[in-house]
């Protein structure tokens, strides 16, 4: 077990990683506050694991609420549902929601806290790989709107993070191989060894060595927590997490999120950026062909989709981090270092773009 | 035309009051940054004055999004019809939304504005007395649940808050006087000279007269932004300013909205909640005959509806600032100064809802 603190200044919180954490009782009294609690999940990560988090709770009043599994569900009709399940049973300003699944459930049930009287405590219990390293910690919490994905939301940092890694024994592969790519993605643009580490270990990781996954969480929410207590609200550093997802989310939006994982669309973006680094000269040609070796190594994509350049620059212009007009990206300036820029020669993202996309 | 300041800490804000301001281009330049704004008023409002507020922001892009009007359409789907509309017209993180209207107007608009992409900036422009004077300063933000009201919100401080007192002309004087409650409850929790200034310019007041209502709004809302600054949240001292509300709370819900404005109800229950500190020996009969005579100066009823004590009391246990069974109550200790208390002989609340509601 390992565990780490997230400090933002106004909020303080634990995260914990390890094996057979939901039941753990002595864990969940030191660390969630509050006789009534409310368990939001969805109906495929209810049936595996929500008796085992309701074990770890015994003797507290426990309700639930429990959501539609998919991207496609987050909305705020959504997140009305957990206000009737709070007001239904009678919740008031003590309960604590227990958001109990992958990065939808924690984004829901988080935001459905911050909104219910104005703010009550809630807990992330993340069961995916992607939520463990990611969306679980940082306290971006959000709906989609038909126009925009997390259109709706609020900056809302839970009272703990308490990721059993046993849940992931129920991931299907390729979300497992999904969660890995935001992993790569914390050794790019911060750490080093982290990439190196991974360049090693890939093939623990898809055989779900346990060491192995608590390692990689472990290491990834250590940099994440220190990024977010540096920037909670992404003024600055904060956006080079984004790396990546520029080029993923066009990727993303022109396959009308239908095919491909949110982790394998970032796969491929980070790969173009990366490209995009070397194309006017930040970084050798050597680092691109490192990070397609380790992508291919942990069975992510790393071909795009025939979307157009074109189309492409649009989707990237229309995404919500473009500030009038210029396409601000992230980029490497070597490997295990980004930088935020809007300054470089458009013929050359017209290259990257028609290269992996035309 | 007088100026304050509100400081919470991590936000400050001016408050502009006086006559003609909607239309004024310099105070809306100084004030407003962002060259997209949308105007979220309703149906009633914004015929009588959105005109004049465009013709401040002339020069800038304008959307509007007008909701229908009343306290009943104060719901999650109207905080939905704002973000269709904000998503709608392309605004992005540099927007700023803009209340125009009472307090229902400026709930929604102000939580809409908290959570679209997780917060764009926000001004109030209060068009009642009772906006003008409580809802717009503070940052209090939500919406109804049909379980309860305000039950879905957020604390979000606004950009600015400007209040044209020209648009009060067109308020109704039933409108008007629940806003003198409002008024009325300042000086009673902290402001004796206030109550006394009240006492003797509340025909002035009533007829409208612009420097007496300038003053009344000023000070209410230096007390207010005072309050506000040492207690954003409510943990502490911003708990005075629910004076009367949770005996007026429960003459609301016992009559379903329908028969009080809020202000009715406070007028109601400051009273009883005057009554009841005399009944304990925390103030002379007199404050409790003097309250009753200023509120009927103002046109404000003093005889509650017969909705029962056993009723009463079960409705004021439900209000949610009951924490564990024990109603909390704000009382006076003197005139001008509340307390916060739960420590009382049971009977002699009995004895004050007897008297008032049997």
């Amino acid at each position: 077990m390992e565990t780490l603190k997230v400090d933002v200044g106004h909020a303080r919180y634990p995260i914990t990683i390890g094996p057979a954490l939901l039941a753990r009782r002595d864990l969940l009294d030191a660390q969630i506050a509050g006789e009534a609690v409310l368990i939001v999940s969805n109906s495929v990560v209810a049936p595996l694991y929500a008796a085992r988090l309701r074990s770890g709770l015994a003797g507290r009043r426990v309700a639930d609420c429990i959501l539609e599994d998919g991207e496609q569900y987050k909305t705020l009709q959504a997140a009305g549902r957990v206000f009737d399940a709070l007001v239904a049973h009678r919740l008031n300003r003590d309960a604590t929601v227990l958001a109990l699944g992958g990065g939808v459930v924690g984004d829901i049930a988080g935001f459905a806290a911050a909104c219910y009287q104005r703010g009550v405590a809630y807990a992330q219990f993340p069961t995916t790989l992607l939520a463990q390293v990611d969306s679980s910690v940082g306290g971006k919490t959000g709906v989609n709107h038909p126009g925009g994905k997390n259109l709706i939301g609020a900056f809302y940092q839970p009272v703990a993070v308490i990721a059993d890694t046993d849940t992931l024994a129920t991931l299907p592969d390729r979300e497992l191989r999904a969660g890995l790519a935001e992993v790569i993605k914390y050794g790019l643009v911060c750490d080093p060894p982290l990439f190196a580490w991974l360049e090693s270990n890939a093939s623990q990781l898809l055989a779900r060595d346990a060491a192995a996954l608590t390692h990689a969480i472990a290491r990834s929410c250590a940099i994440k927590a220190s990024i977010v207590g540096r920037d909670e609200r992404e003024h600055g550093v904060r956006a080079i997490l984004n790396f990546g997802h520029t080029f993923g989310h066009a990727i993303e939006a022109a396959t009308d999120y239908r095919e491909y994982l949110h982790g394998e669309a970032v796969a491929l973006g980070m790969l173009m950026a990366t490209d995009f680094s070397n194309r006017i000269g930040l970084i050798e040609r050597s680092v691109v062909e490192r990070v397609r070796a380790l992508l291919t190594l942990a069975g992510l994509p790393t071909v795009p989709p025939r979307i157009g350049r074109t189309r492409a620059l649009e989707l990237m212009q229309m995404d919500k981090k473009v500030l009038a007009g210029a396409v601000r990206l992230i980029l490497l300036e070597r490997l295990g270092s980004a930088i935020v820029t809007s300054d470089y020669a458009a013929g050359a993202l017209e290259a990257t773009l028609t290269e992996y996309l035309e």
